[in-house]
């Protein structure tokens, strides 16, 4: 699939993330996902809030994880969040990465639609402000 | 100080709340006190939906936890959540304990503060809406 | 895929698991179905705490959620976890459901595999124990 | 109280820490403020692991958090960090504070003691090795 966009983000993982194993709790991820994600779309400009702005919200309708190798408490990790081209959907696939050994940690993908917050309708395709905006960012690069 | 009224809710330590030590971390603590303070308003009629078609929000402006003995995975807790008599603050204080044990493992406060909706702005009293369905539930017990 | 167990469960969409669209927060759901999951392990006797006896983690492999329609605050759902029939994983699948309309809100799978803790090398095979579990608890209905 | 060391982070406020109200959730602040506490242990090198391998957790025994002004999302925060001058408890001061308008936020408090891993007694004085790194990072500043 073809990659639009990517963002990298680095962080550590924190004592109040990993469970008893003293690994990430698997359901963690999908804040590091989201963190990536946001930062993503604020950089084109077309962040939450401008969405919101825009009279639409884009909820998750699909996800899926895979978990390769676990991440420890204290390890520094980079999510790297890819923008799909895809019609209807706002699409994206996640790689994780163990900053000090490079290895692969887990690969993810999300879907989001636009849907519109006057009448909560389901938009079949991506709203033009948003079309736009990574226009605009890519033609800028 | 005087409890005006109080709920008692049970529930079980969950995996995904307990830290690498195998006891529940402390900010979850948090969640617990929330869902027996949430359920004492409810049975009162005075939930957060109810506050907000009120035209109010409740937000928490205080808190204190003392940890006493550790909550471990799988346990079987009790969290009694007490509502105080107090002028102009939402008050409440908790107990939590074990079910097996009857230990008390956690006594904590909260202060709450009414906030209208519409421009923000802080009551330095608690909205009438609020003490009459205190009132109406202790008058029909 | 043929089903061996499952177990229903009910709860409710709390406060702190909402989002600022008042709808749970897509990686709450992950919560809500280890819930469901080790309530079904709990009652064929191989919770967790059994399994570290024996030797054995199960972290999760692979998840994949589908949400179908909104969680709002305050909802009462049922999370339906469903062991499958599987050689080398302890696979489930789950159906989050809605206690007022029936309405399905989400489908989700997830896998684990079976960890030696003492030398944290991957079975690929299920461990006798969590088998011998399996079909006592099967006999026994 | 005496301020033996102090440590500042930087954050932002993410979409899956802020509640139906559009600002941080109140339970969320007890992340943050152990952002930045493991933070400032990390610098002294004396932090969770390097208490583990020394024998020791350090549970929190004592939390408060006063809420001055509400946390929006995508906001900017700093949380600044305190070690205390304290006998038998590891205390902190907390305060956060936003980086665009330099408004304090939230302060707030915790206190720690050391319990022994070995058989869970709790130690009414800190170990000499967390005094030591302490006193290390002290006199090399």
């Amino acid at each position: 699939m073809q990659i639009l966009l990517s963002k990298k983000i680095k962080l550590k993982a924190r004592f109040f993330d990993v469970d008893s194993m003293n690994v990430v709790w698997h359901g963690n991820y999908v804040k590091y996902m989201e963190i990536a994600r946001c930062e993503l779309l604020d950089e084109i400009g077309y962040g939450y809030e401008k969405m919101k702005q825009d009279g639409f919200v884009f909820p998750i309708v699909k996800m899926d994880i895979k978990y390769i190798k676990p991440i420890f408490f204290n390890d520094d990790i980079q999510i790297e969040a890819r923008l799909l081209k895809s019609d209807g959907f706002l699409k994206f696939n996640y790689e994780i990465s163990s900053i000090k050994t490079g290895d692969k940690l887990s690969i993810a993908n999300t879907s989001q639609m636009a849907v519109r917050i006057c009448d909560y309708t389901t938009c079949f395709e991506l709203p033009n402000e948003l079309l736009m905006a990574i226009n605009l960012y890519l033609e800028k690069r």
